[in-house]
């Protein structure tokens, strides 16, 4: 039986790089041929680093979307508040979420970690990079991707957002919408809740160790909440990139979004040419896009 | 900083049941108020349990969409060769794969685990309790639900399927698409890969336990198979719900898809009147949307 742990296998198995003739390229072959100009590498500046017990996990920041969210995890984050944070939820096909380090009850918190931004959750859309796609999306007129972020558009407001896909990163907060300031993230460990679009200030993507928040034991209550704080598992390092060495940094490139080759890739995804599959899908869901990396080449 | 644990939970805090003049109800409200017609138990005949290292697996079999895999797996669990099986694969963001017990190399393994099966991808629509959500879908023509299993159809060749949803199960095949028979089984532990959508034989979905498989940790080979045999869960058993004790059974019921109940849920999720959400989403994706359950009231 041996042949069948073959299975899905080969239905993602790169293939040879040169293209049989009238044969479309598959994704890989797009990947693999993509020229040096179509790819990127992180800003340090705007990359966060947690230590989780198992393994690092890695943020692309999105200063486009929520400029003043962005700017105050930053300091958050370098003044040492996300040292020693905790992950408080686990809810399975939902959110992982954590929060900076907690405070004894008789000292007073700092205002950075107190104070309620404005809500961002959404931004003007003129004269922005959007790379739409060409498929229906039950929740916008238009999905596409920015800069490297899966996001919607409509026409009609002139306004763009983030949506809500696997590994996207947003801000906590009660129901008041202005009430949240970074201090709690969560970050999507299932399904793209895309309800939750438009309702929420989105600040980033994990770009590497998503593993180490989905496989986190669910919480056992509420809404996925751990019971326990020993059930929580402990941040103990925060860093934003150029705070660390670049050699610490995360080696990869990401494909531009904006680049041919992106384009050509999605089309290979939306109908795939591998002998895998009998039936092209023909279409393409915005959260289904994985954005292309391969390690950082200098 | 305690109020911002409140956080995304008070989007989901059941509401008190009598229903505000002039405020819709919400999608707790419409569940627990749901009549007992539109609830349903599971059928024994058609529910698989596996045990695996940290509790119970449930699986709802779909013999509408699949009935000779659903007959050969049954038939499989049966004749226990689903005991001491083992998770062979765990990827992040998309299905953890599972496998009858393995055979010393000198014994020949039994036609049932070794003989192929035809392909059960898609099914005749005609005269099926088709449940269709009104939104767009950028795989399907039509997106909905039948039997409590998301599902896509296409009235022009009277076609439907199951869909890839969060939680659904599916038989594993090599690149030829008569290849399964079942005795591979893979469960969706990320977004939606809808581009699966009729390349696959759907024979279920999960409907309890479904965190034993998503925190499993990810393997580091290919594709997210595991390198070592001792890396792999043990699936120390496999029953069909009938050859249980009625008490070790689960015991929920499941809202009838075909229910006006459901429809006024559906409804109630695609444009969300709690408090928490400043711009109700007013559409949905079917895998999106989870079957509501309630405890079994006999």
């Amino acid at each position: 039986m041996r042949w069948f742990a073959l299975g899905l296998l080969l239905c993602l198995t790169p293939p040879p790089l040169a293209f049989a003739q009238d044969t479309p390229p598959t994704s890989a072959d797009i990947i693999a041929s993509a020229p040096d100009d179509a790819w990127r590498t992180l800003d340090p500046s705007n990359t966060v680093y947690l230590r989780l017990p198992d393994g690092g996990v890695v943020i692309e920041l999105a200063p486009r979307f929520a400029p003043a969210h962005v700017a105050n995890i930053k300091a958050m984050v370098q003044q040492g508040f996300f040292d020693d944070g905790r992950v408080i939820r686990s809810q399975d096909n939902y959110v992982a979420q954590w929060a900076t380090r907690a405070f004894p009850d008789d000292v007073e918190e700092p205002a950075i970690l107190t104070t309620p931004l404005d809500r961002e959750f959404e931004v003007n859309a003129t004269d922005q990079p959007f790379a739409a796609l060409p498929d229906a999306d039950a929740y916008a007129p238009e999905a596409g991707f920015v800069d490297g972020f899966a996001a919607a558009r409509e026409s009609e407001t002139s306004t763009m957002w983030m949506t809500h896909c696997y590994g996207v990163v947003g801000v906590g907060r009660s129901t008041d919408p202005d009430s949240g300031n970074g201090s709690q993230l969560y970050a999507v460990t299932g399904h793209a809740p895309r309800h939750l679009d438009r309702n929420m200030t989105m600040i980033g993507r994990v770009v590497a160790g998503m593993e180490h928040l989905s496989t986190l034991p669910r919480g056992t209550g509420r809404l996925g909440f751990y019971e326990t704080p020993e059930e929580q598992a402990i941040i103990s390092s925060a860093h934003v990139g150029n705070d660390l060495a670049p050699d610490a940094r995360l080696q990869i490139e990401v494909m531009r979004t904006d680049s041919q080759a992106f384009r050509d890739y999605v089309m290979a995804r939306r109908s795939r040419t591998e002998a895998f599959f009998v039936r092209p899908a023909g279409g393409i869901d915005v959260c289904n896009i994985s954005v292309p990396t391969r390690p950082r080449s200098d």
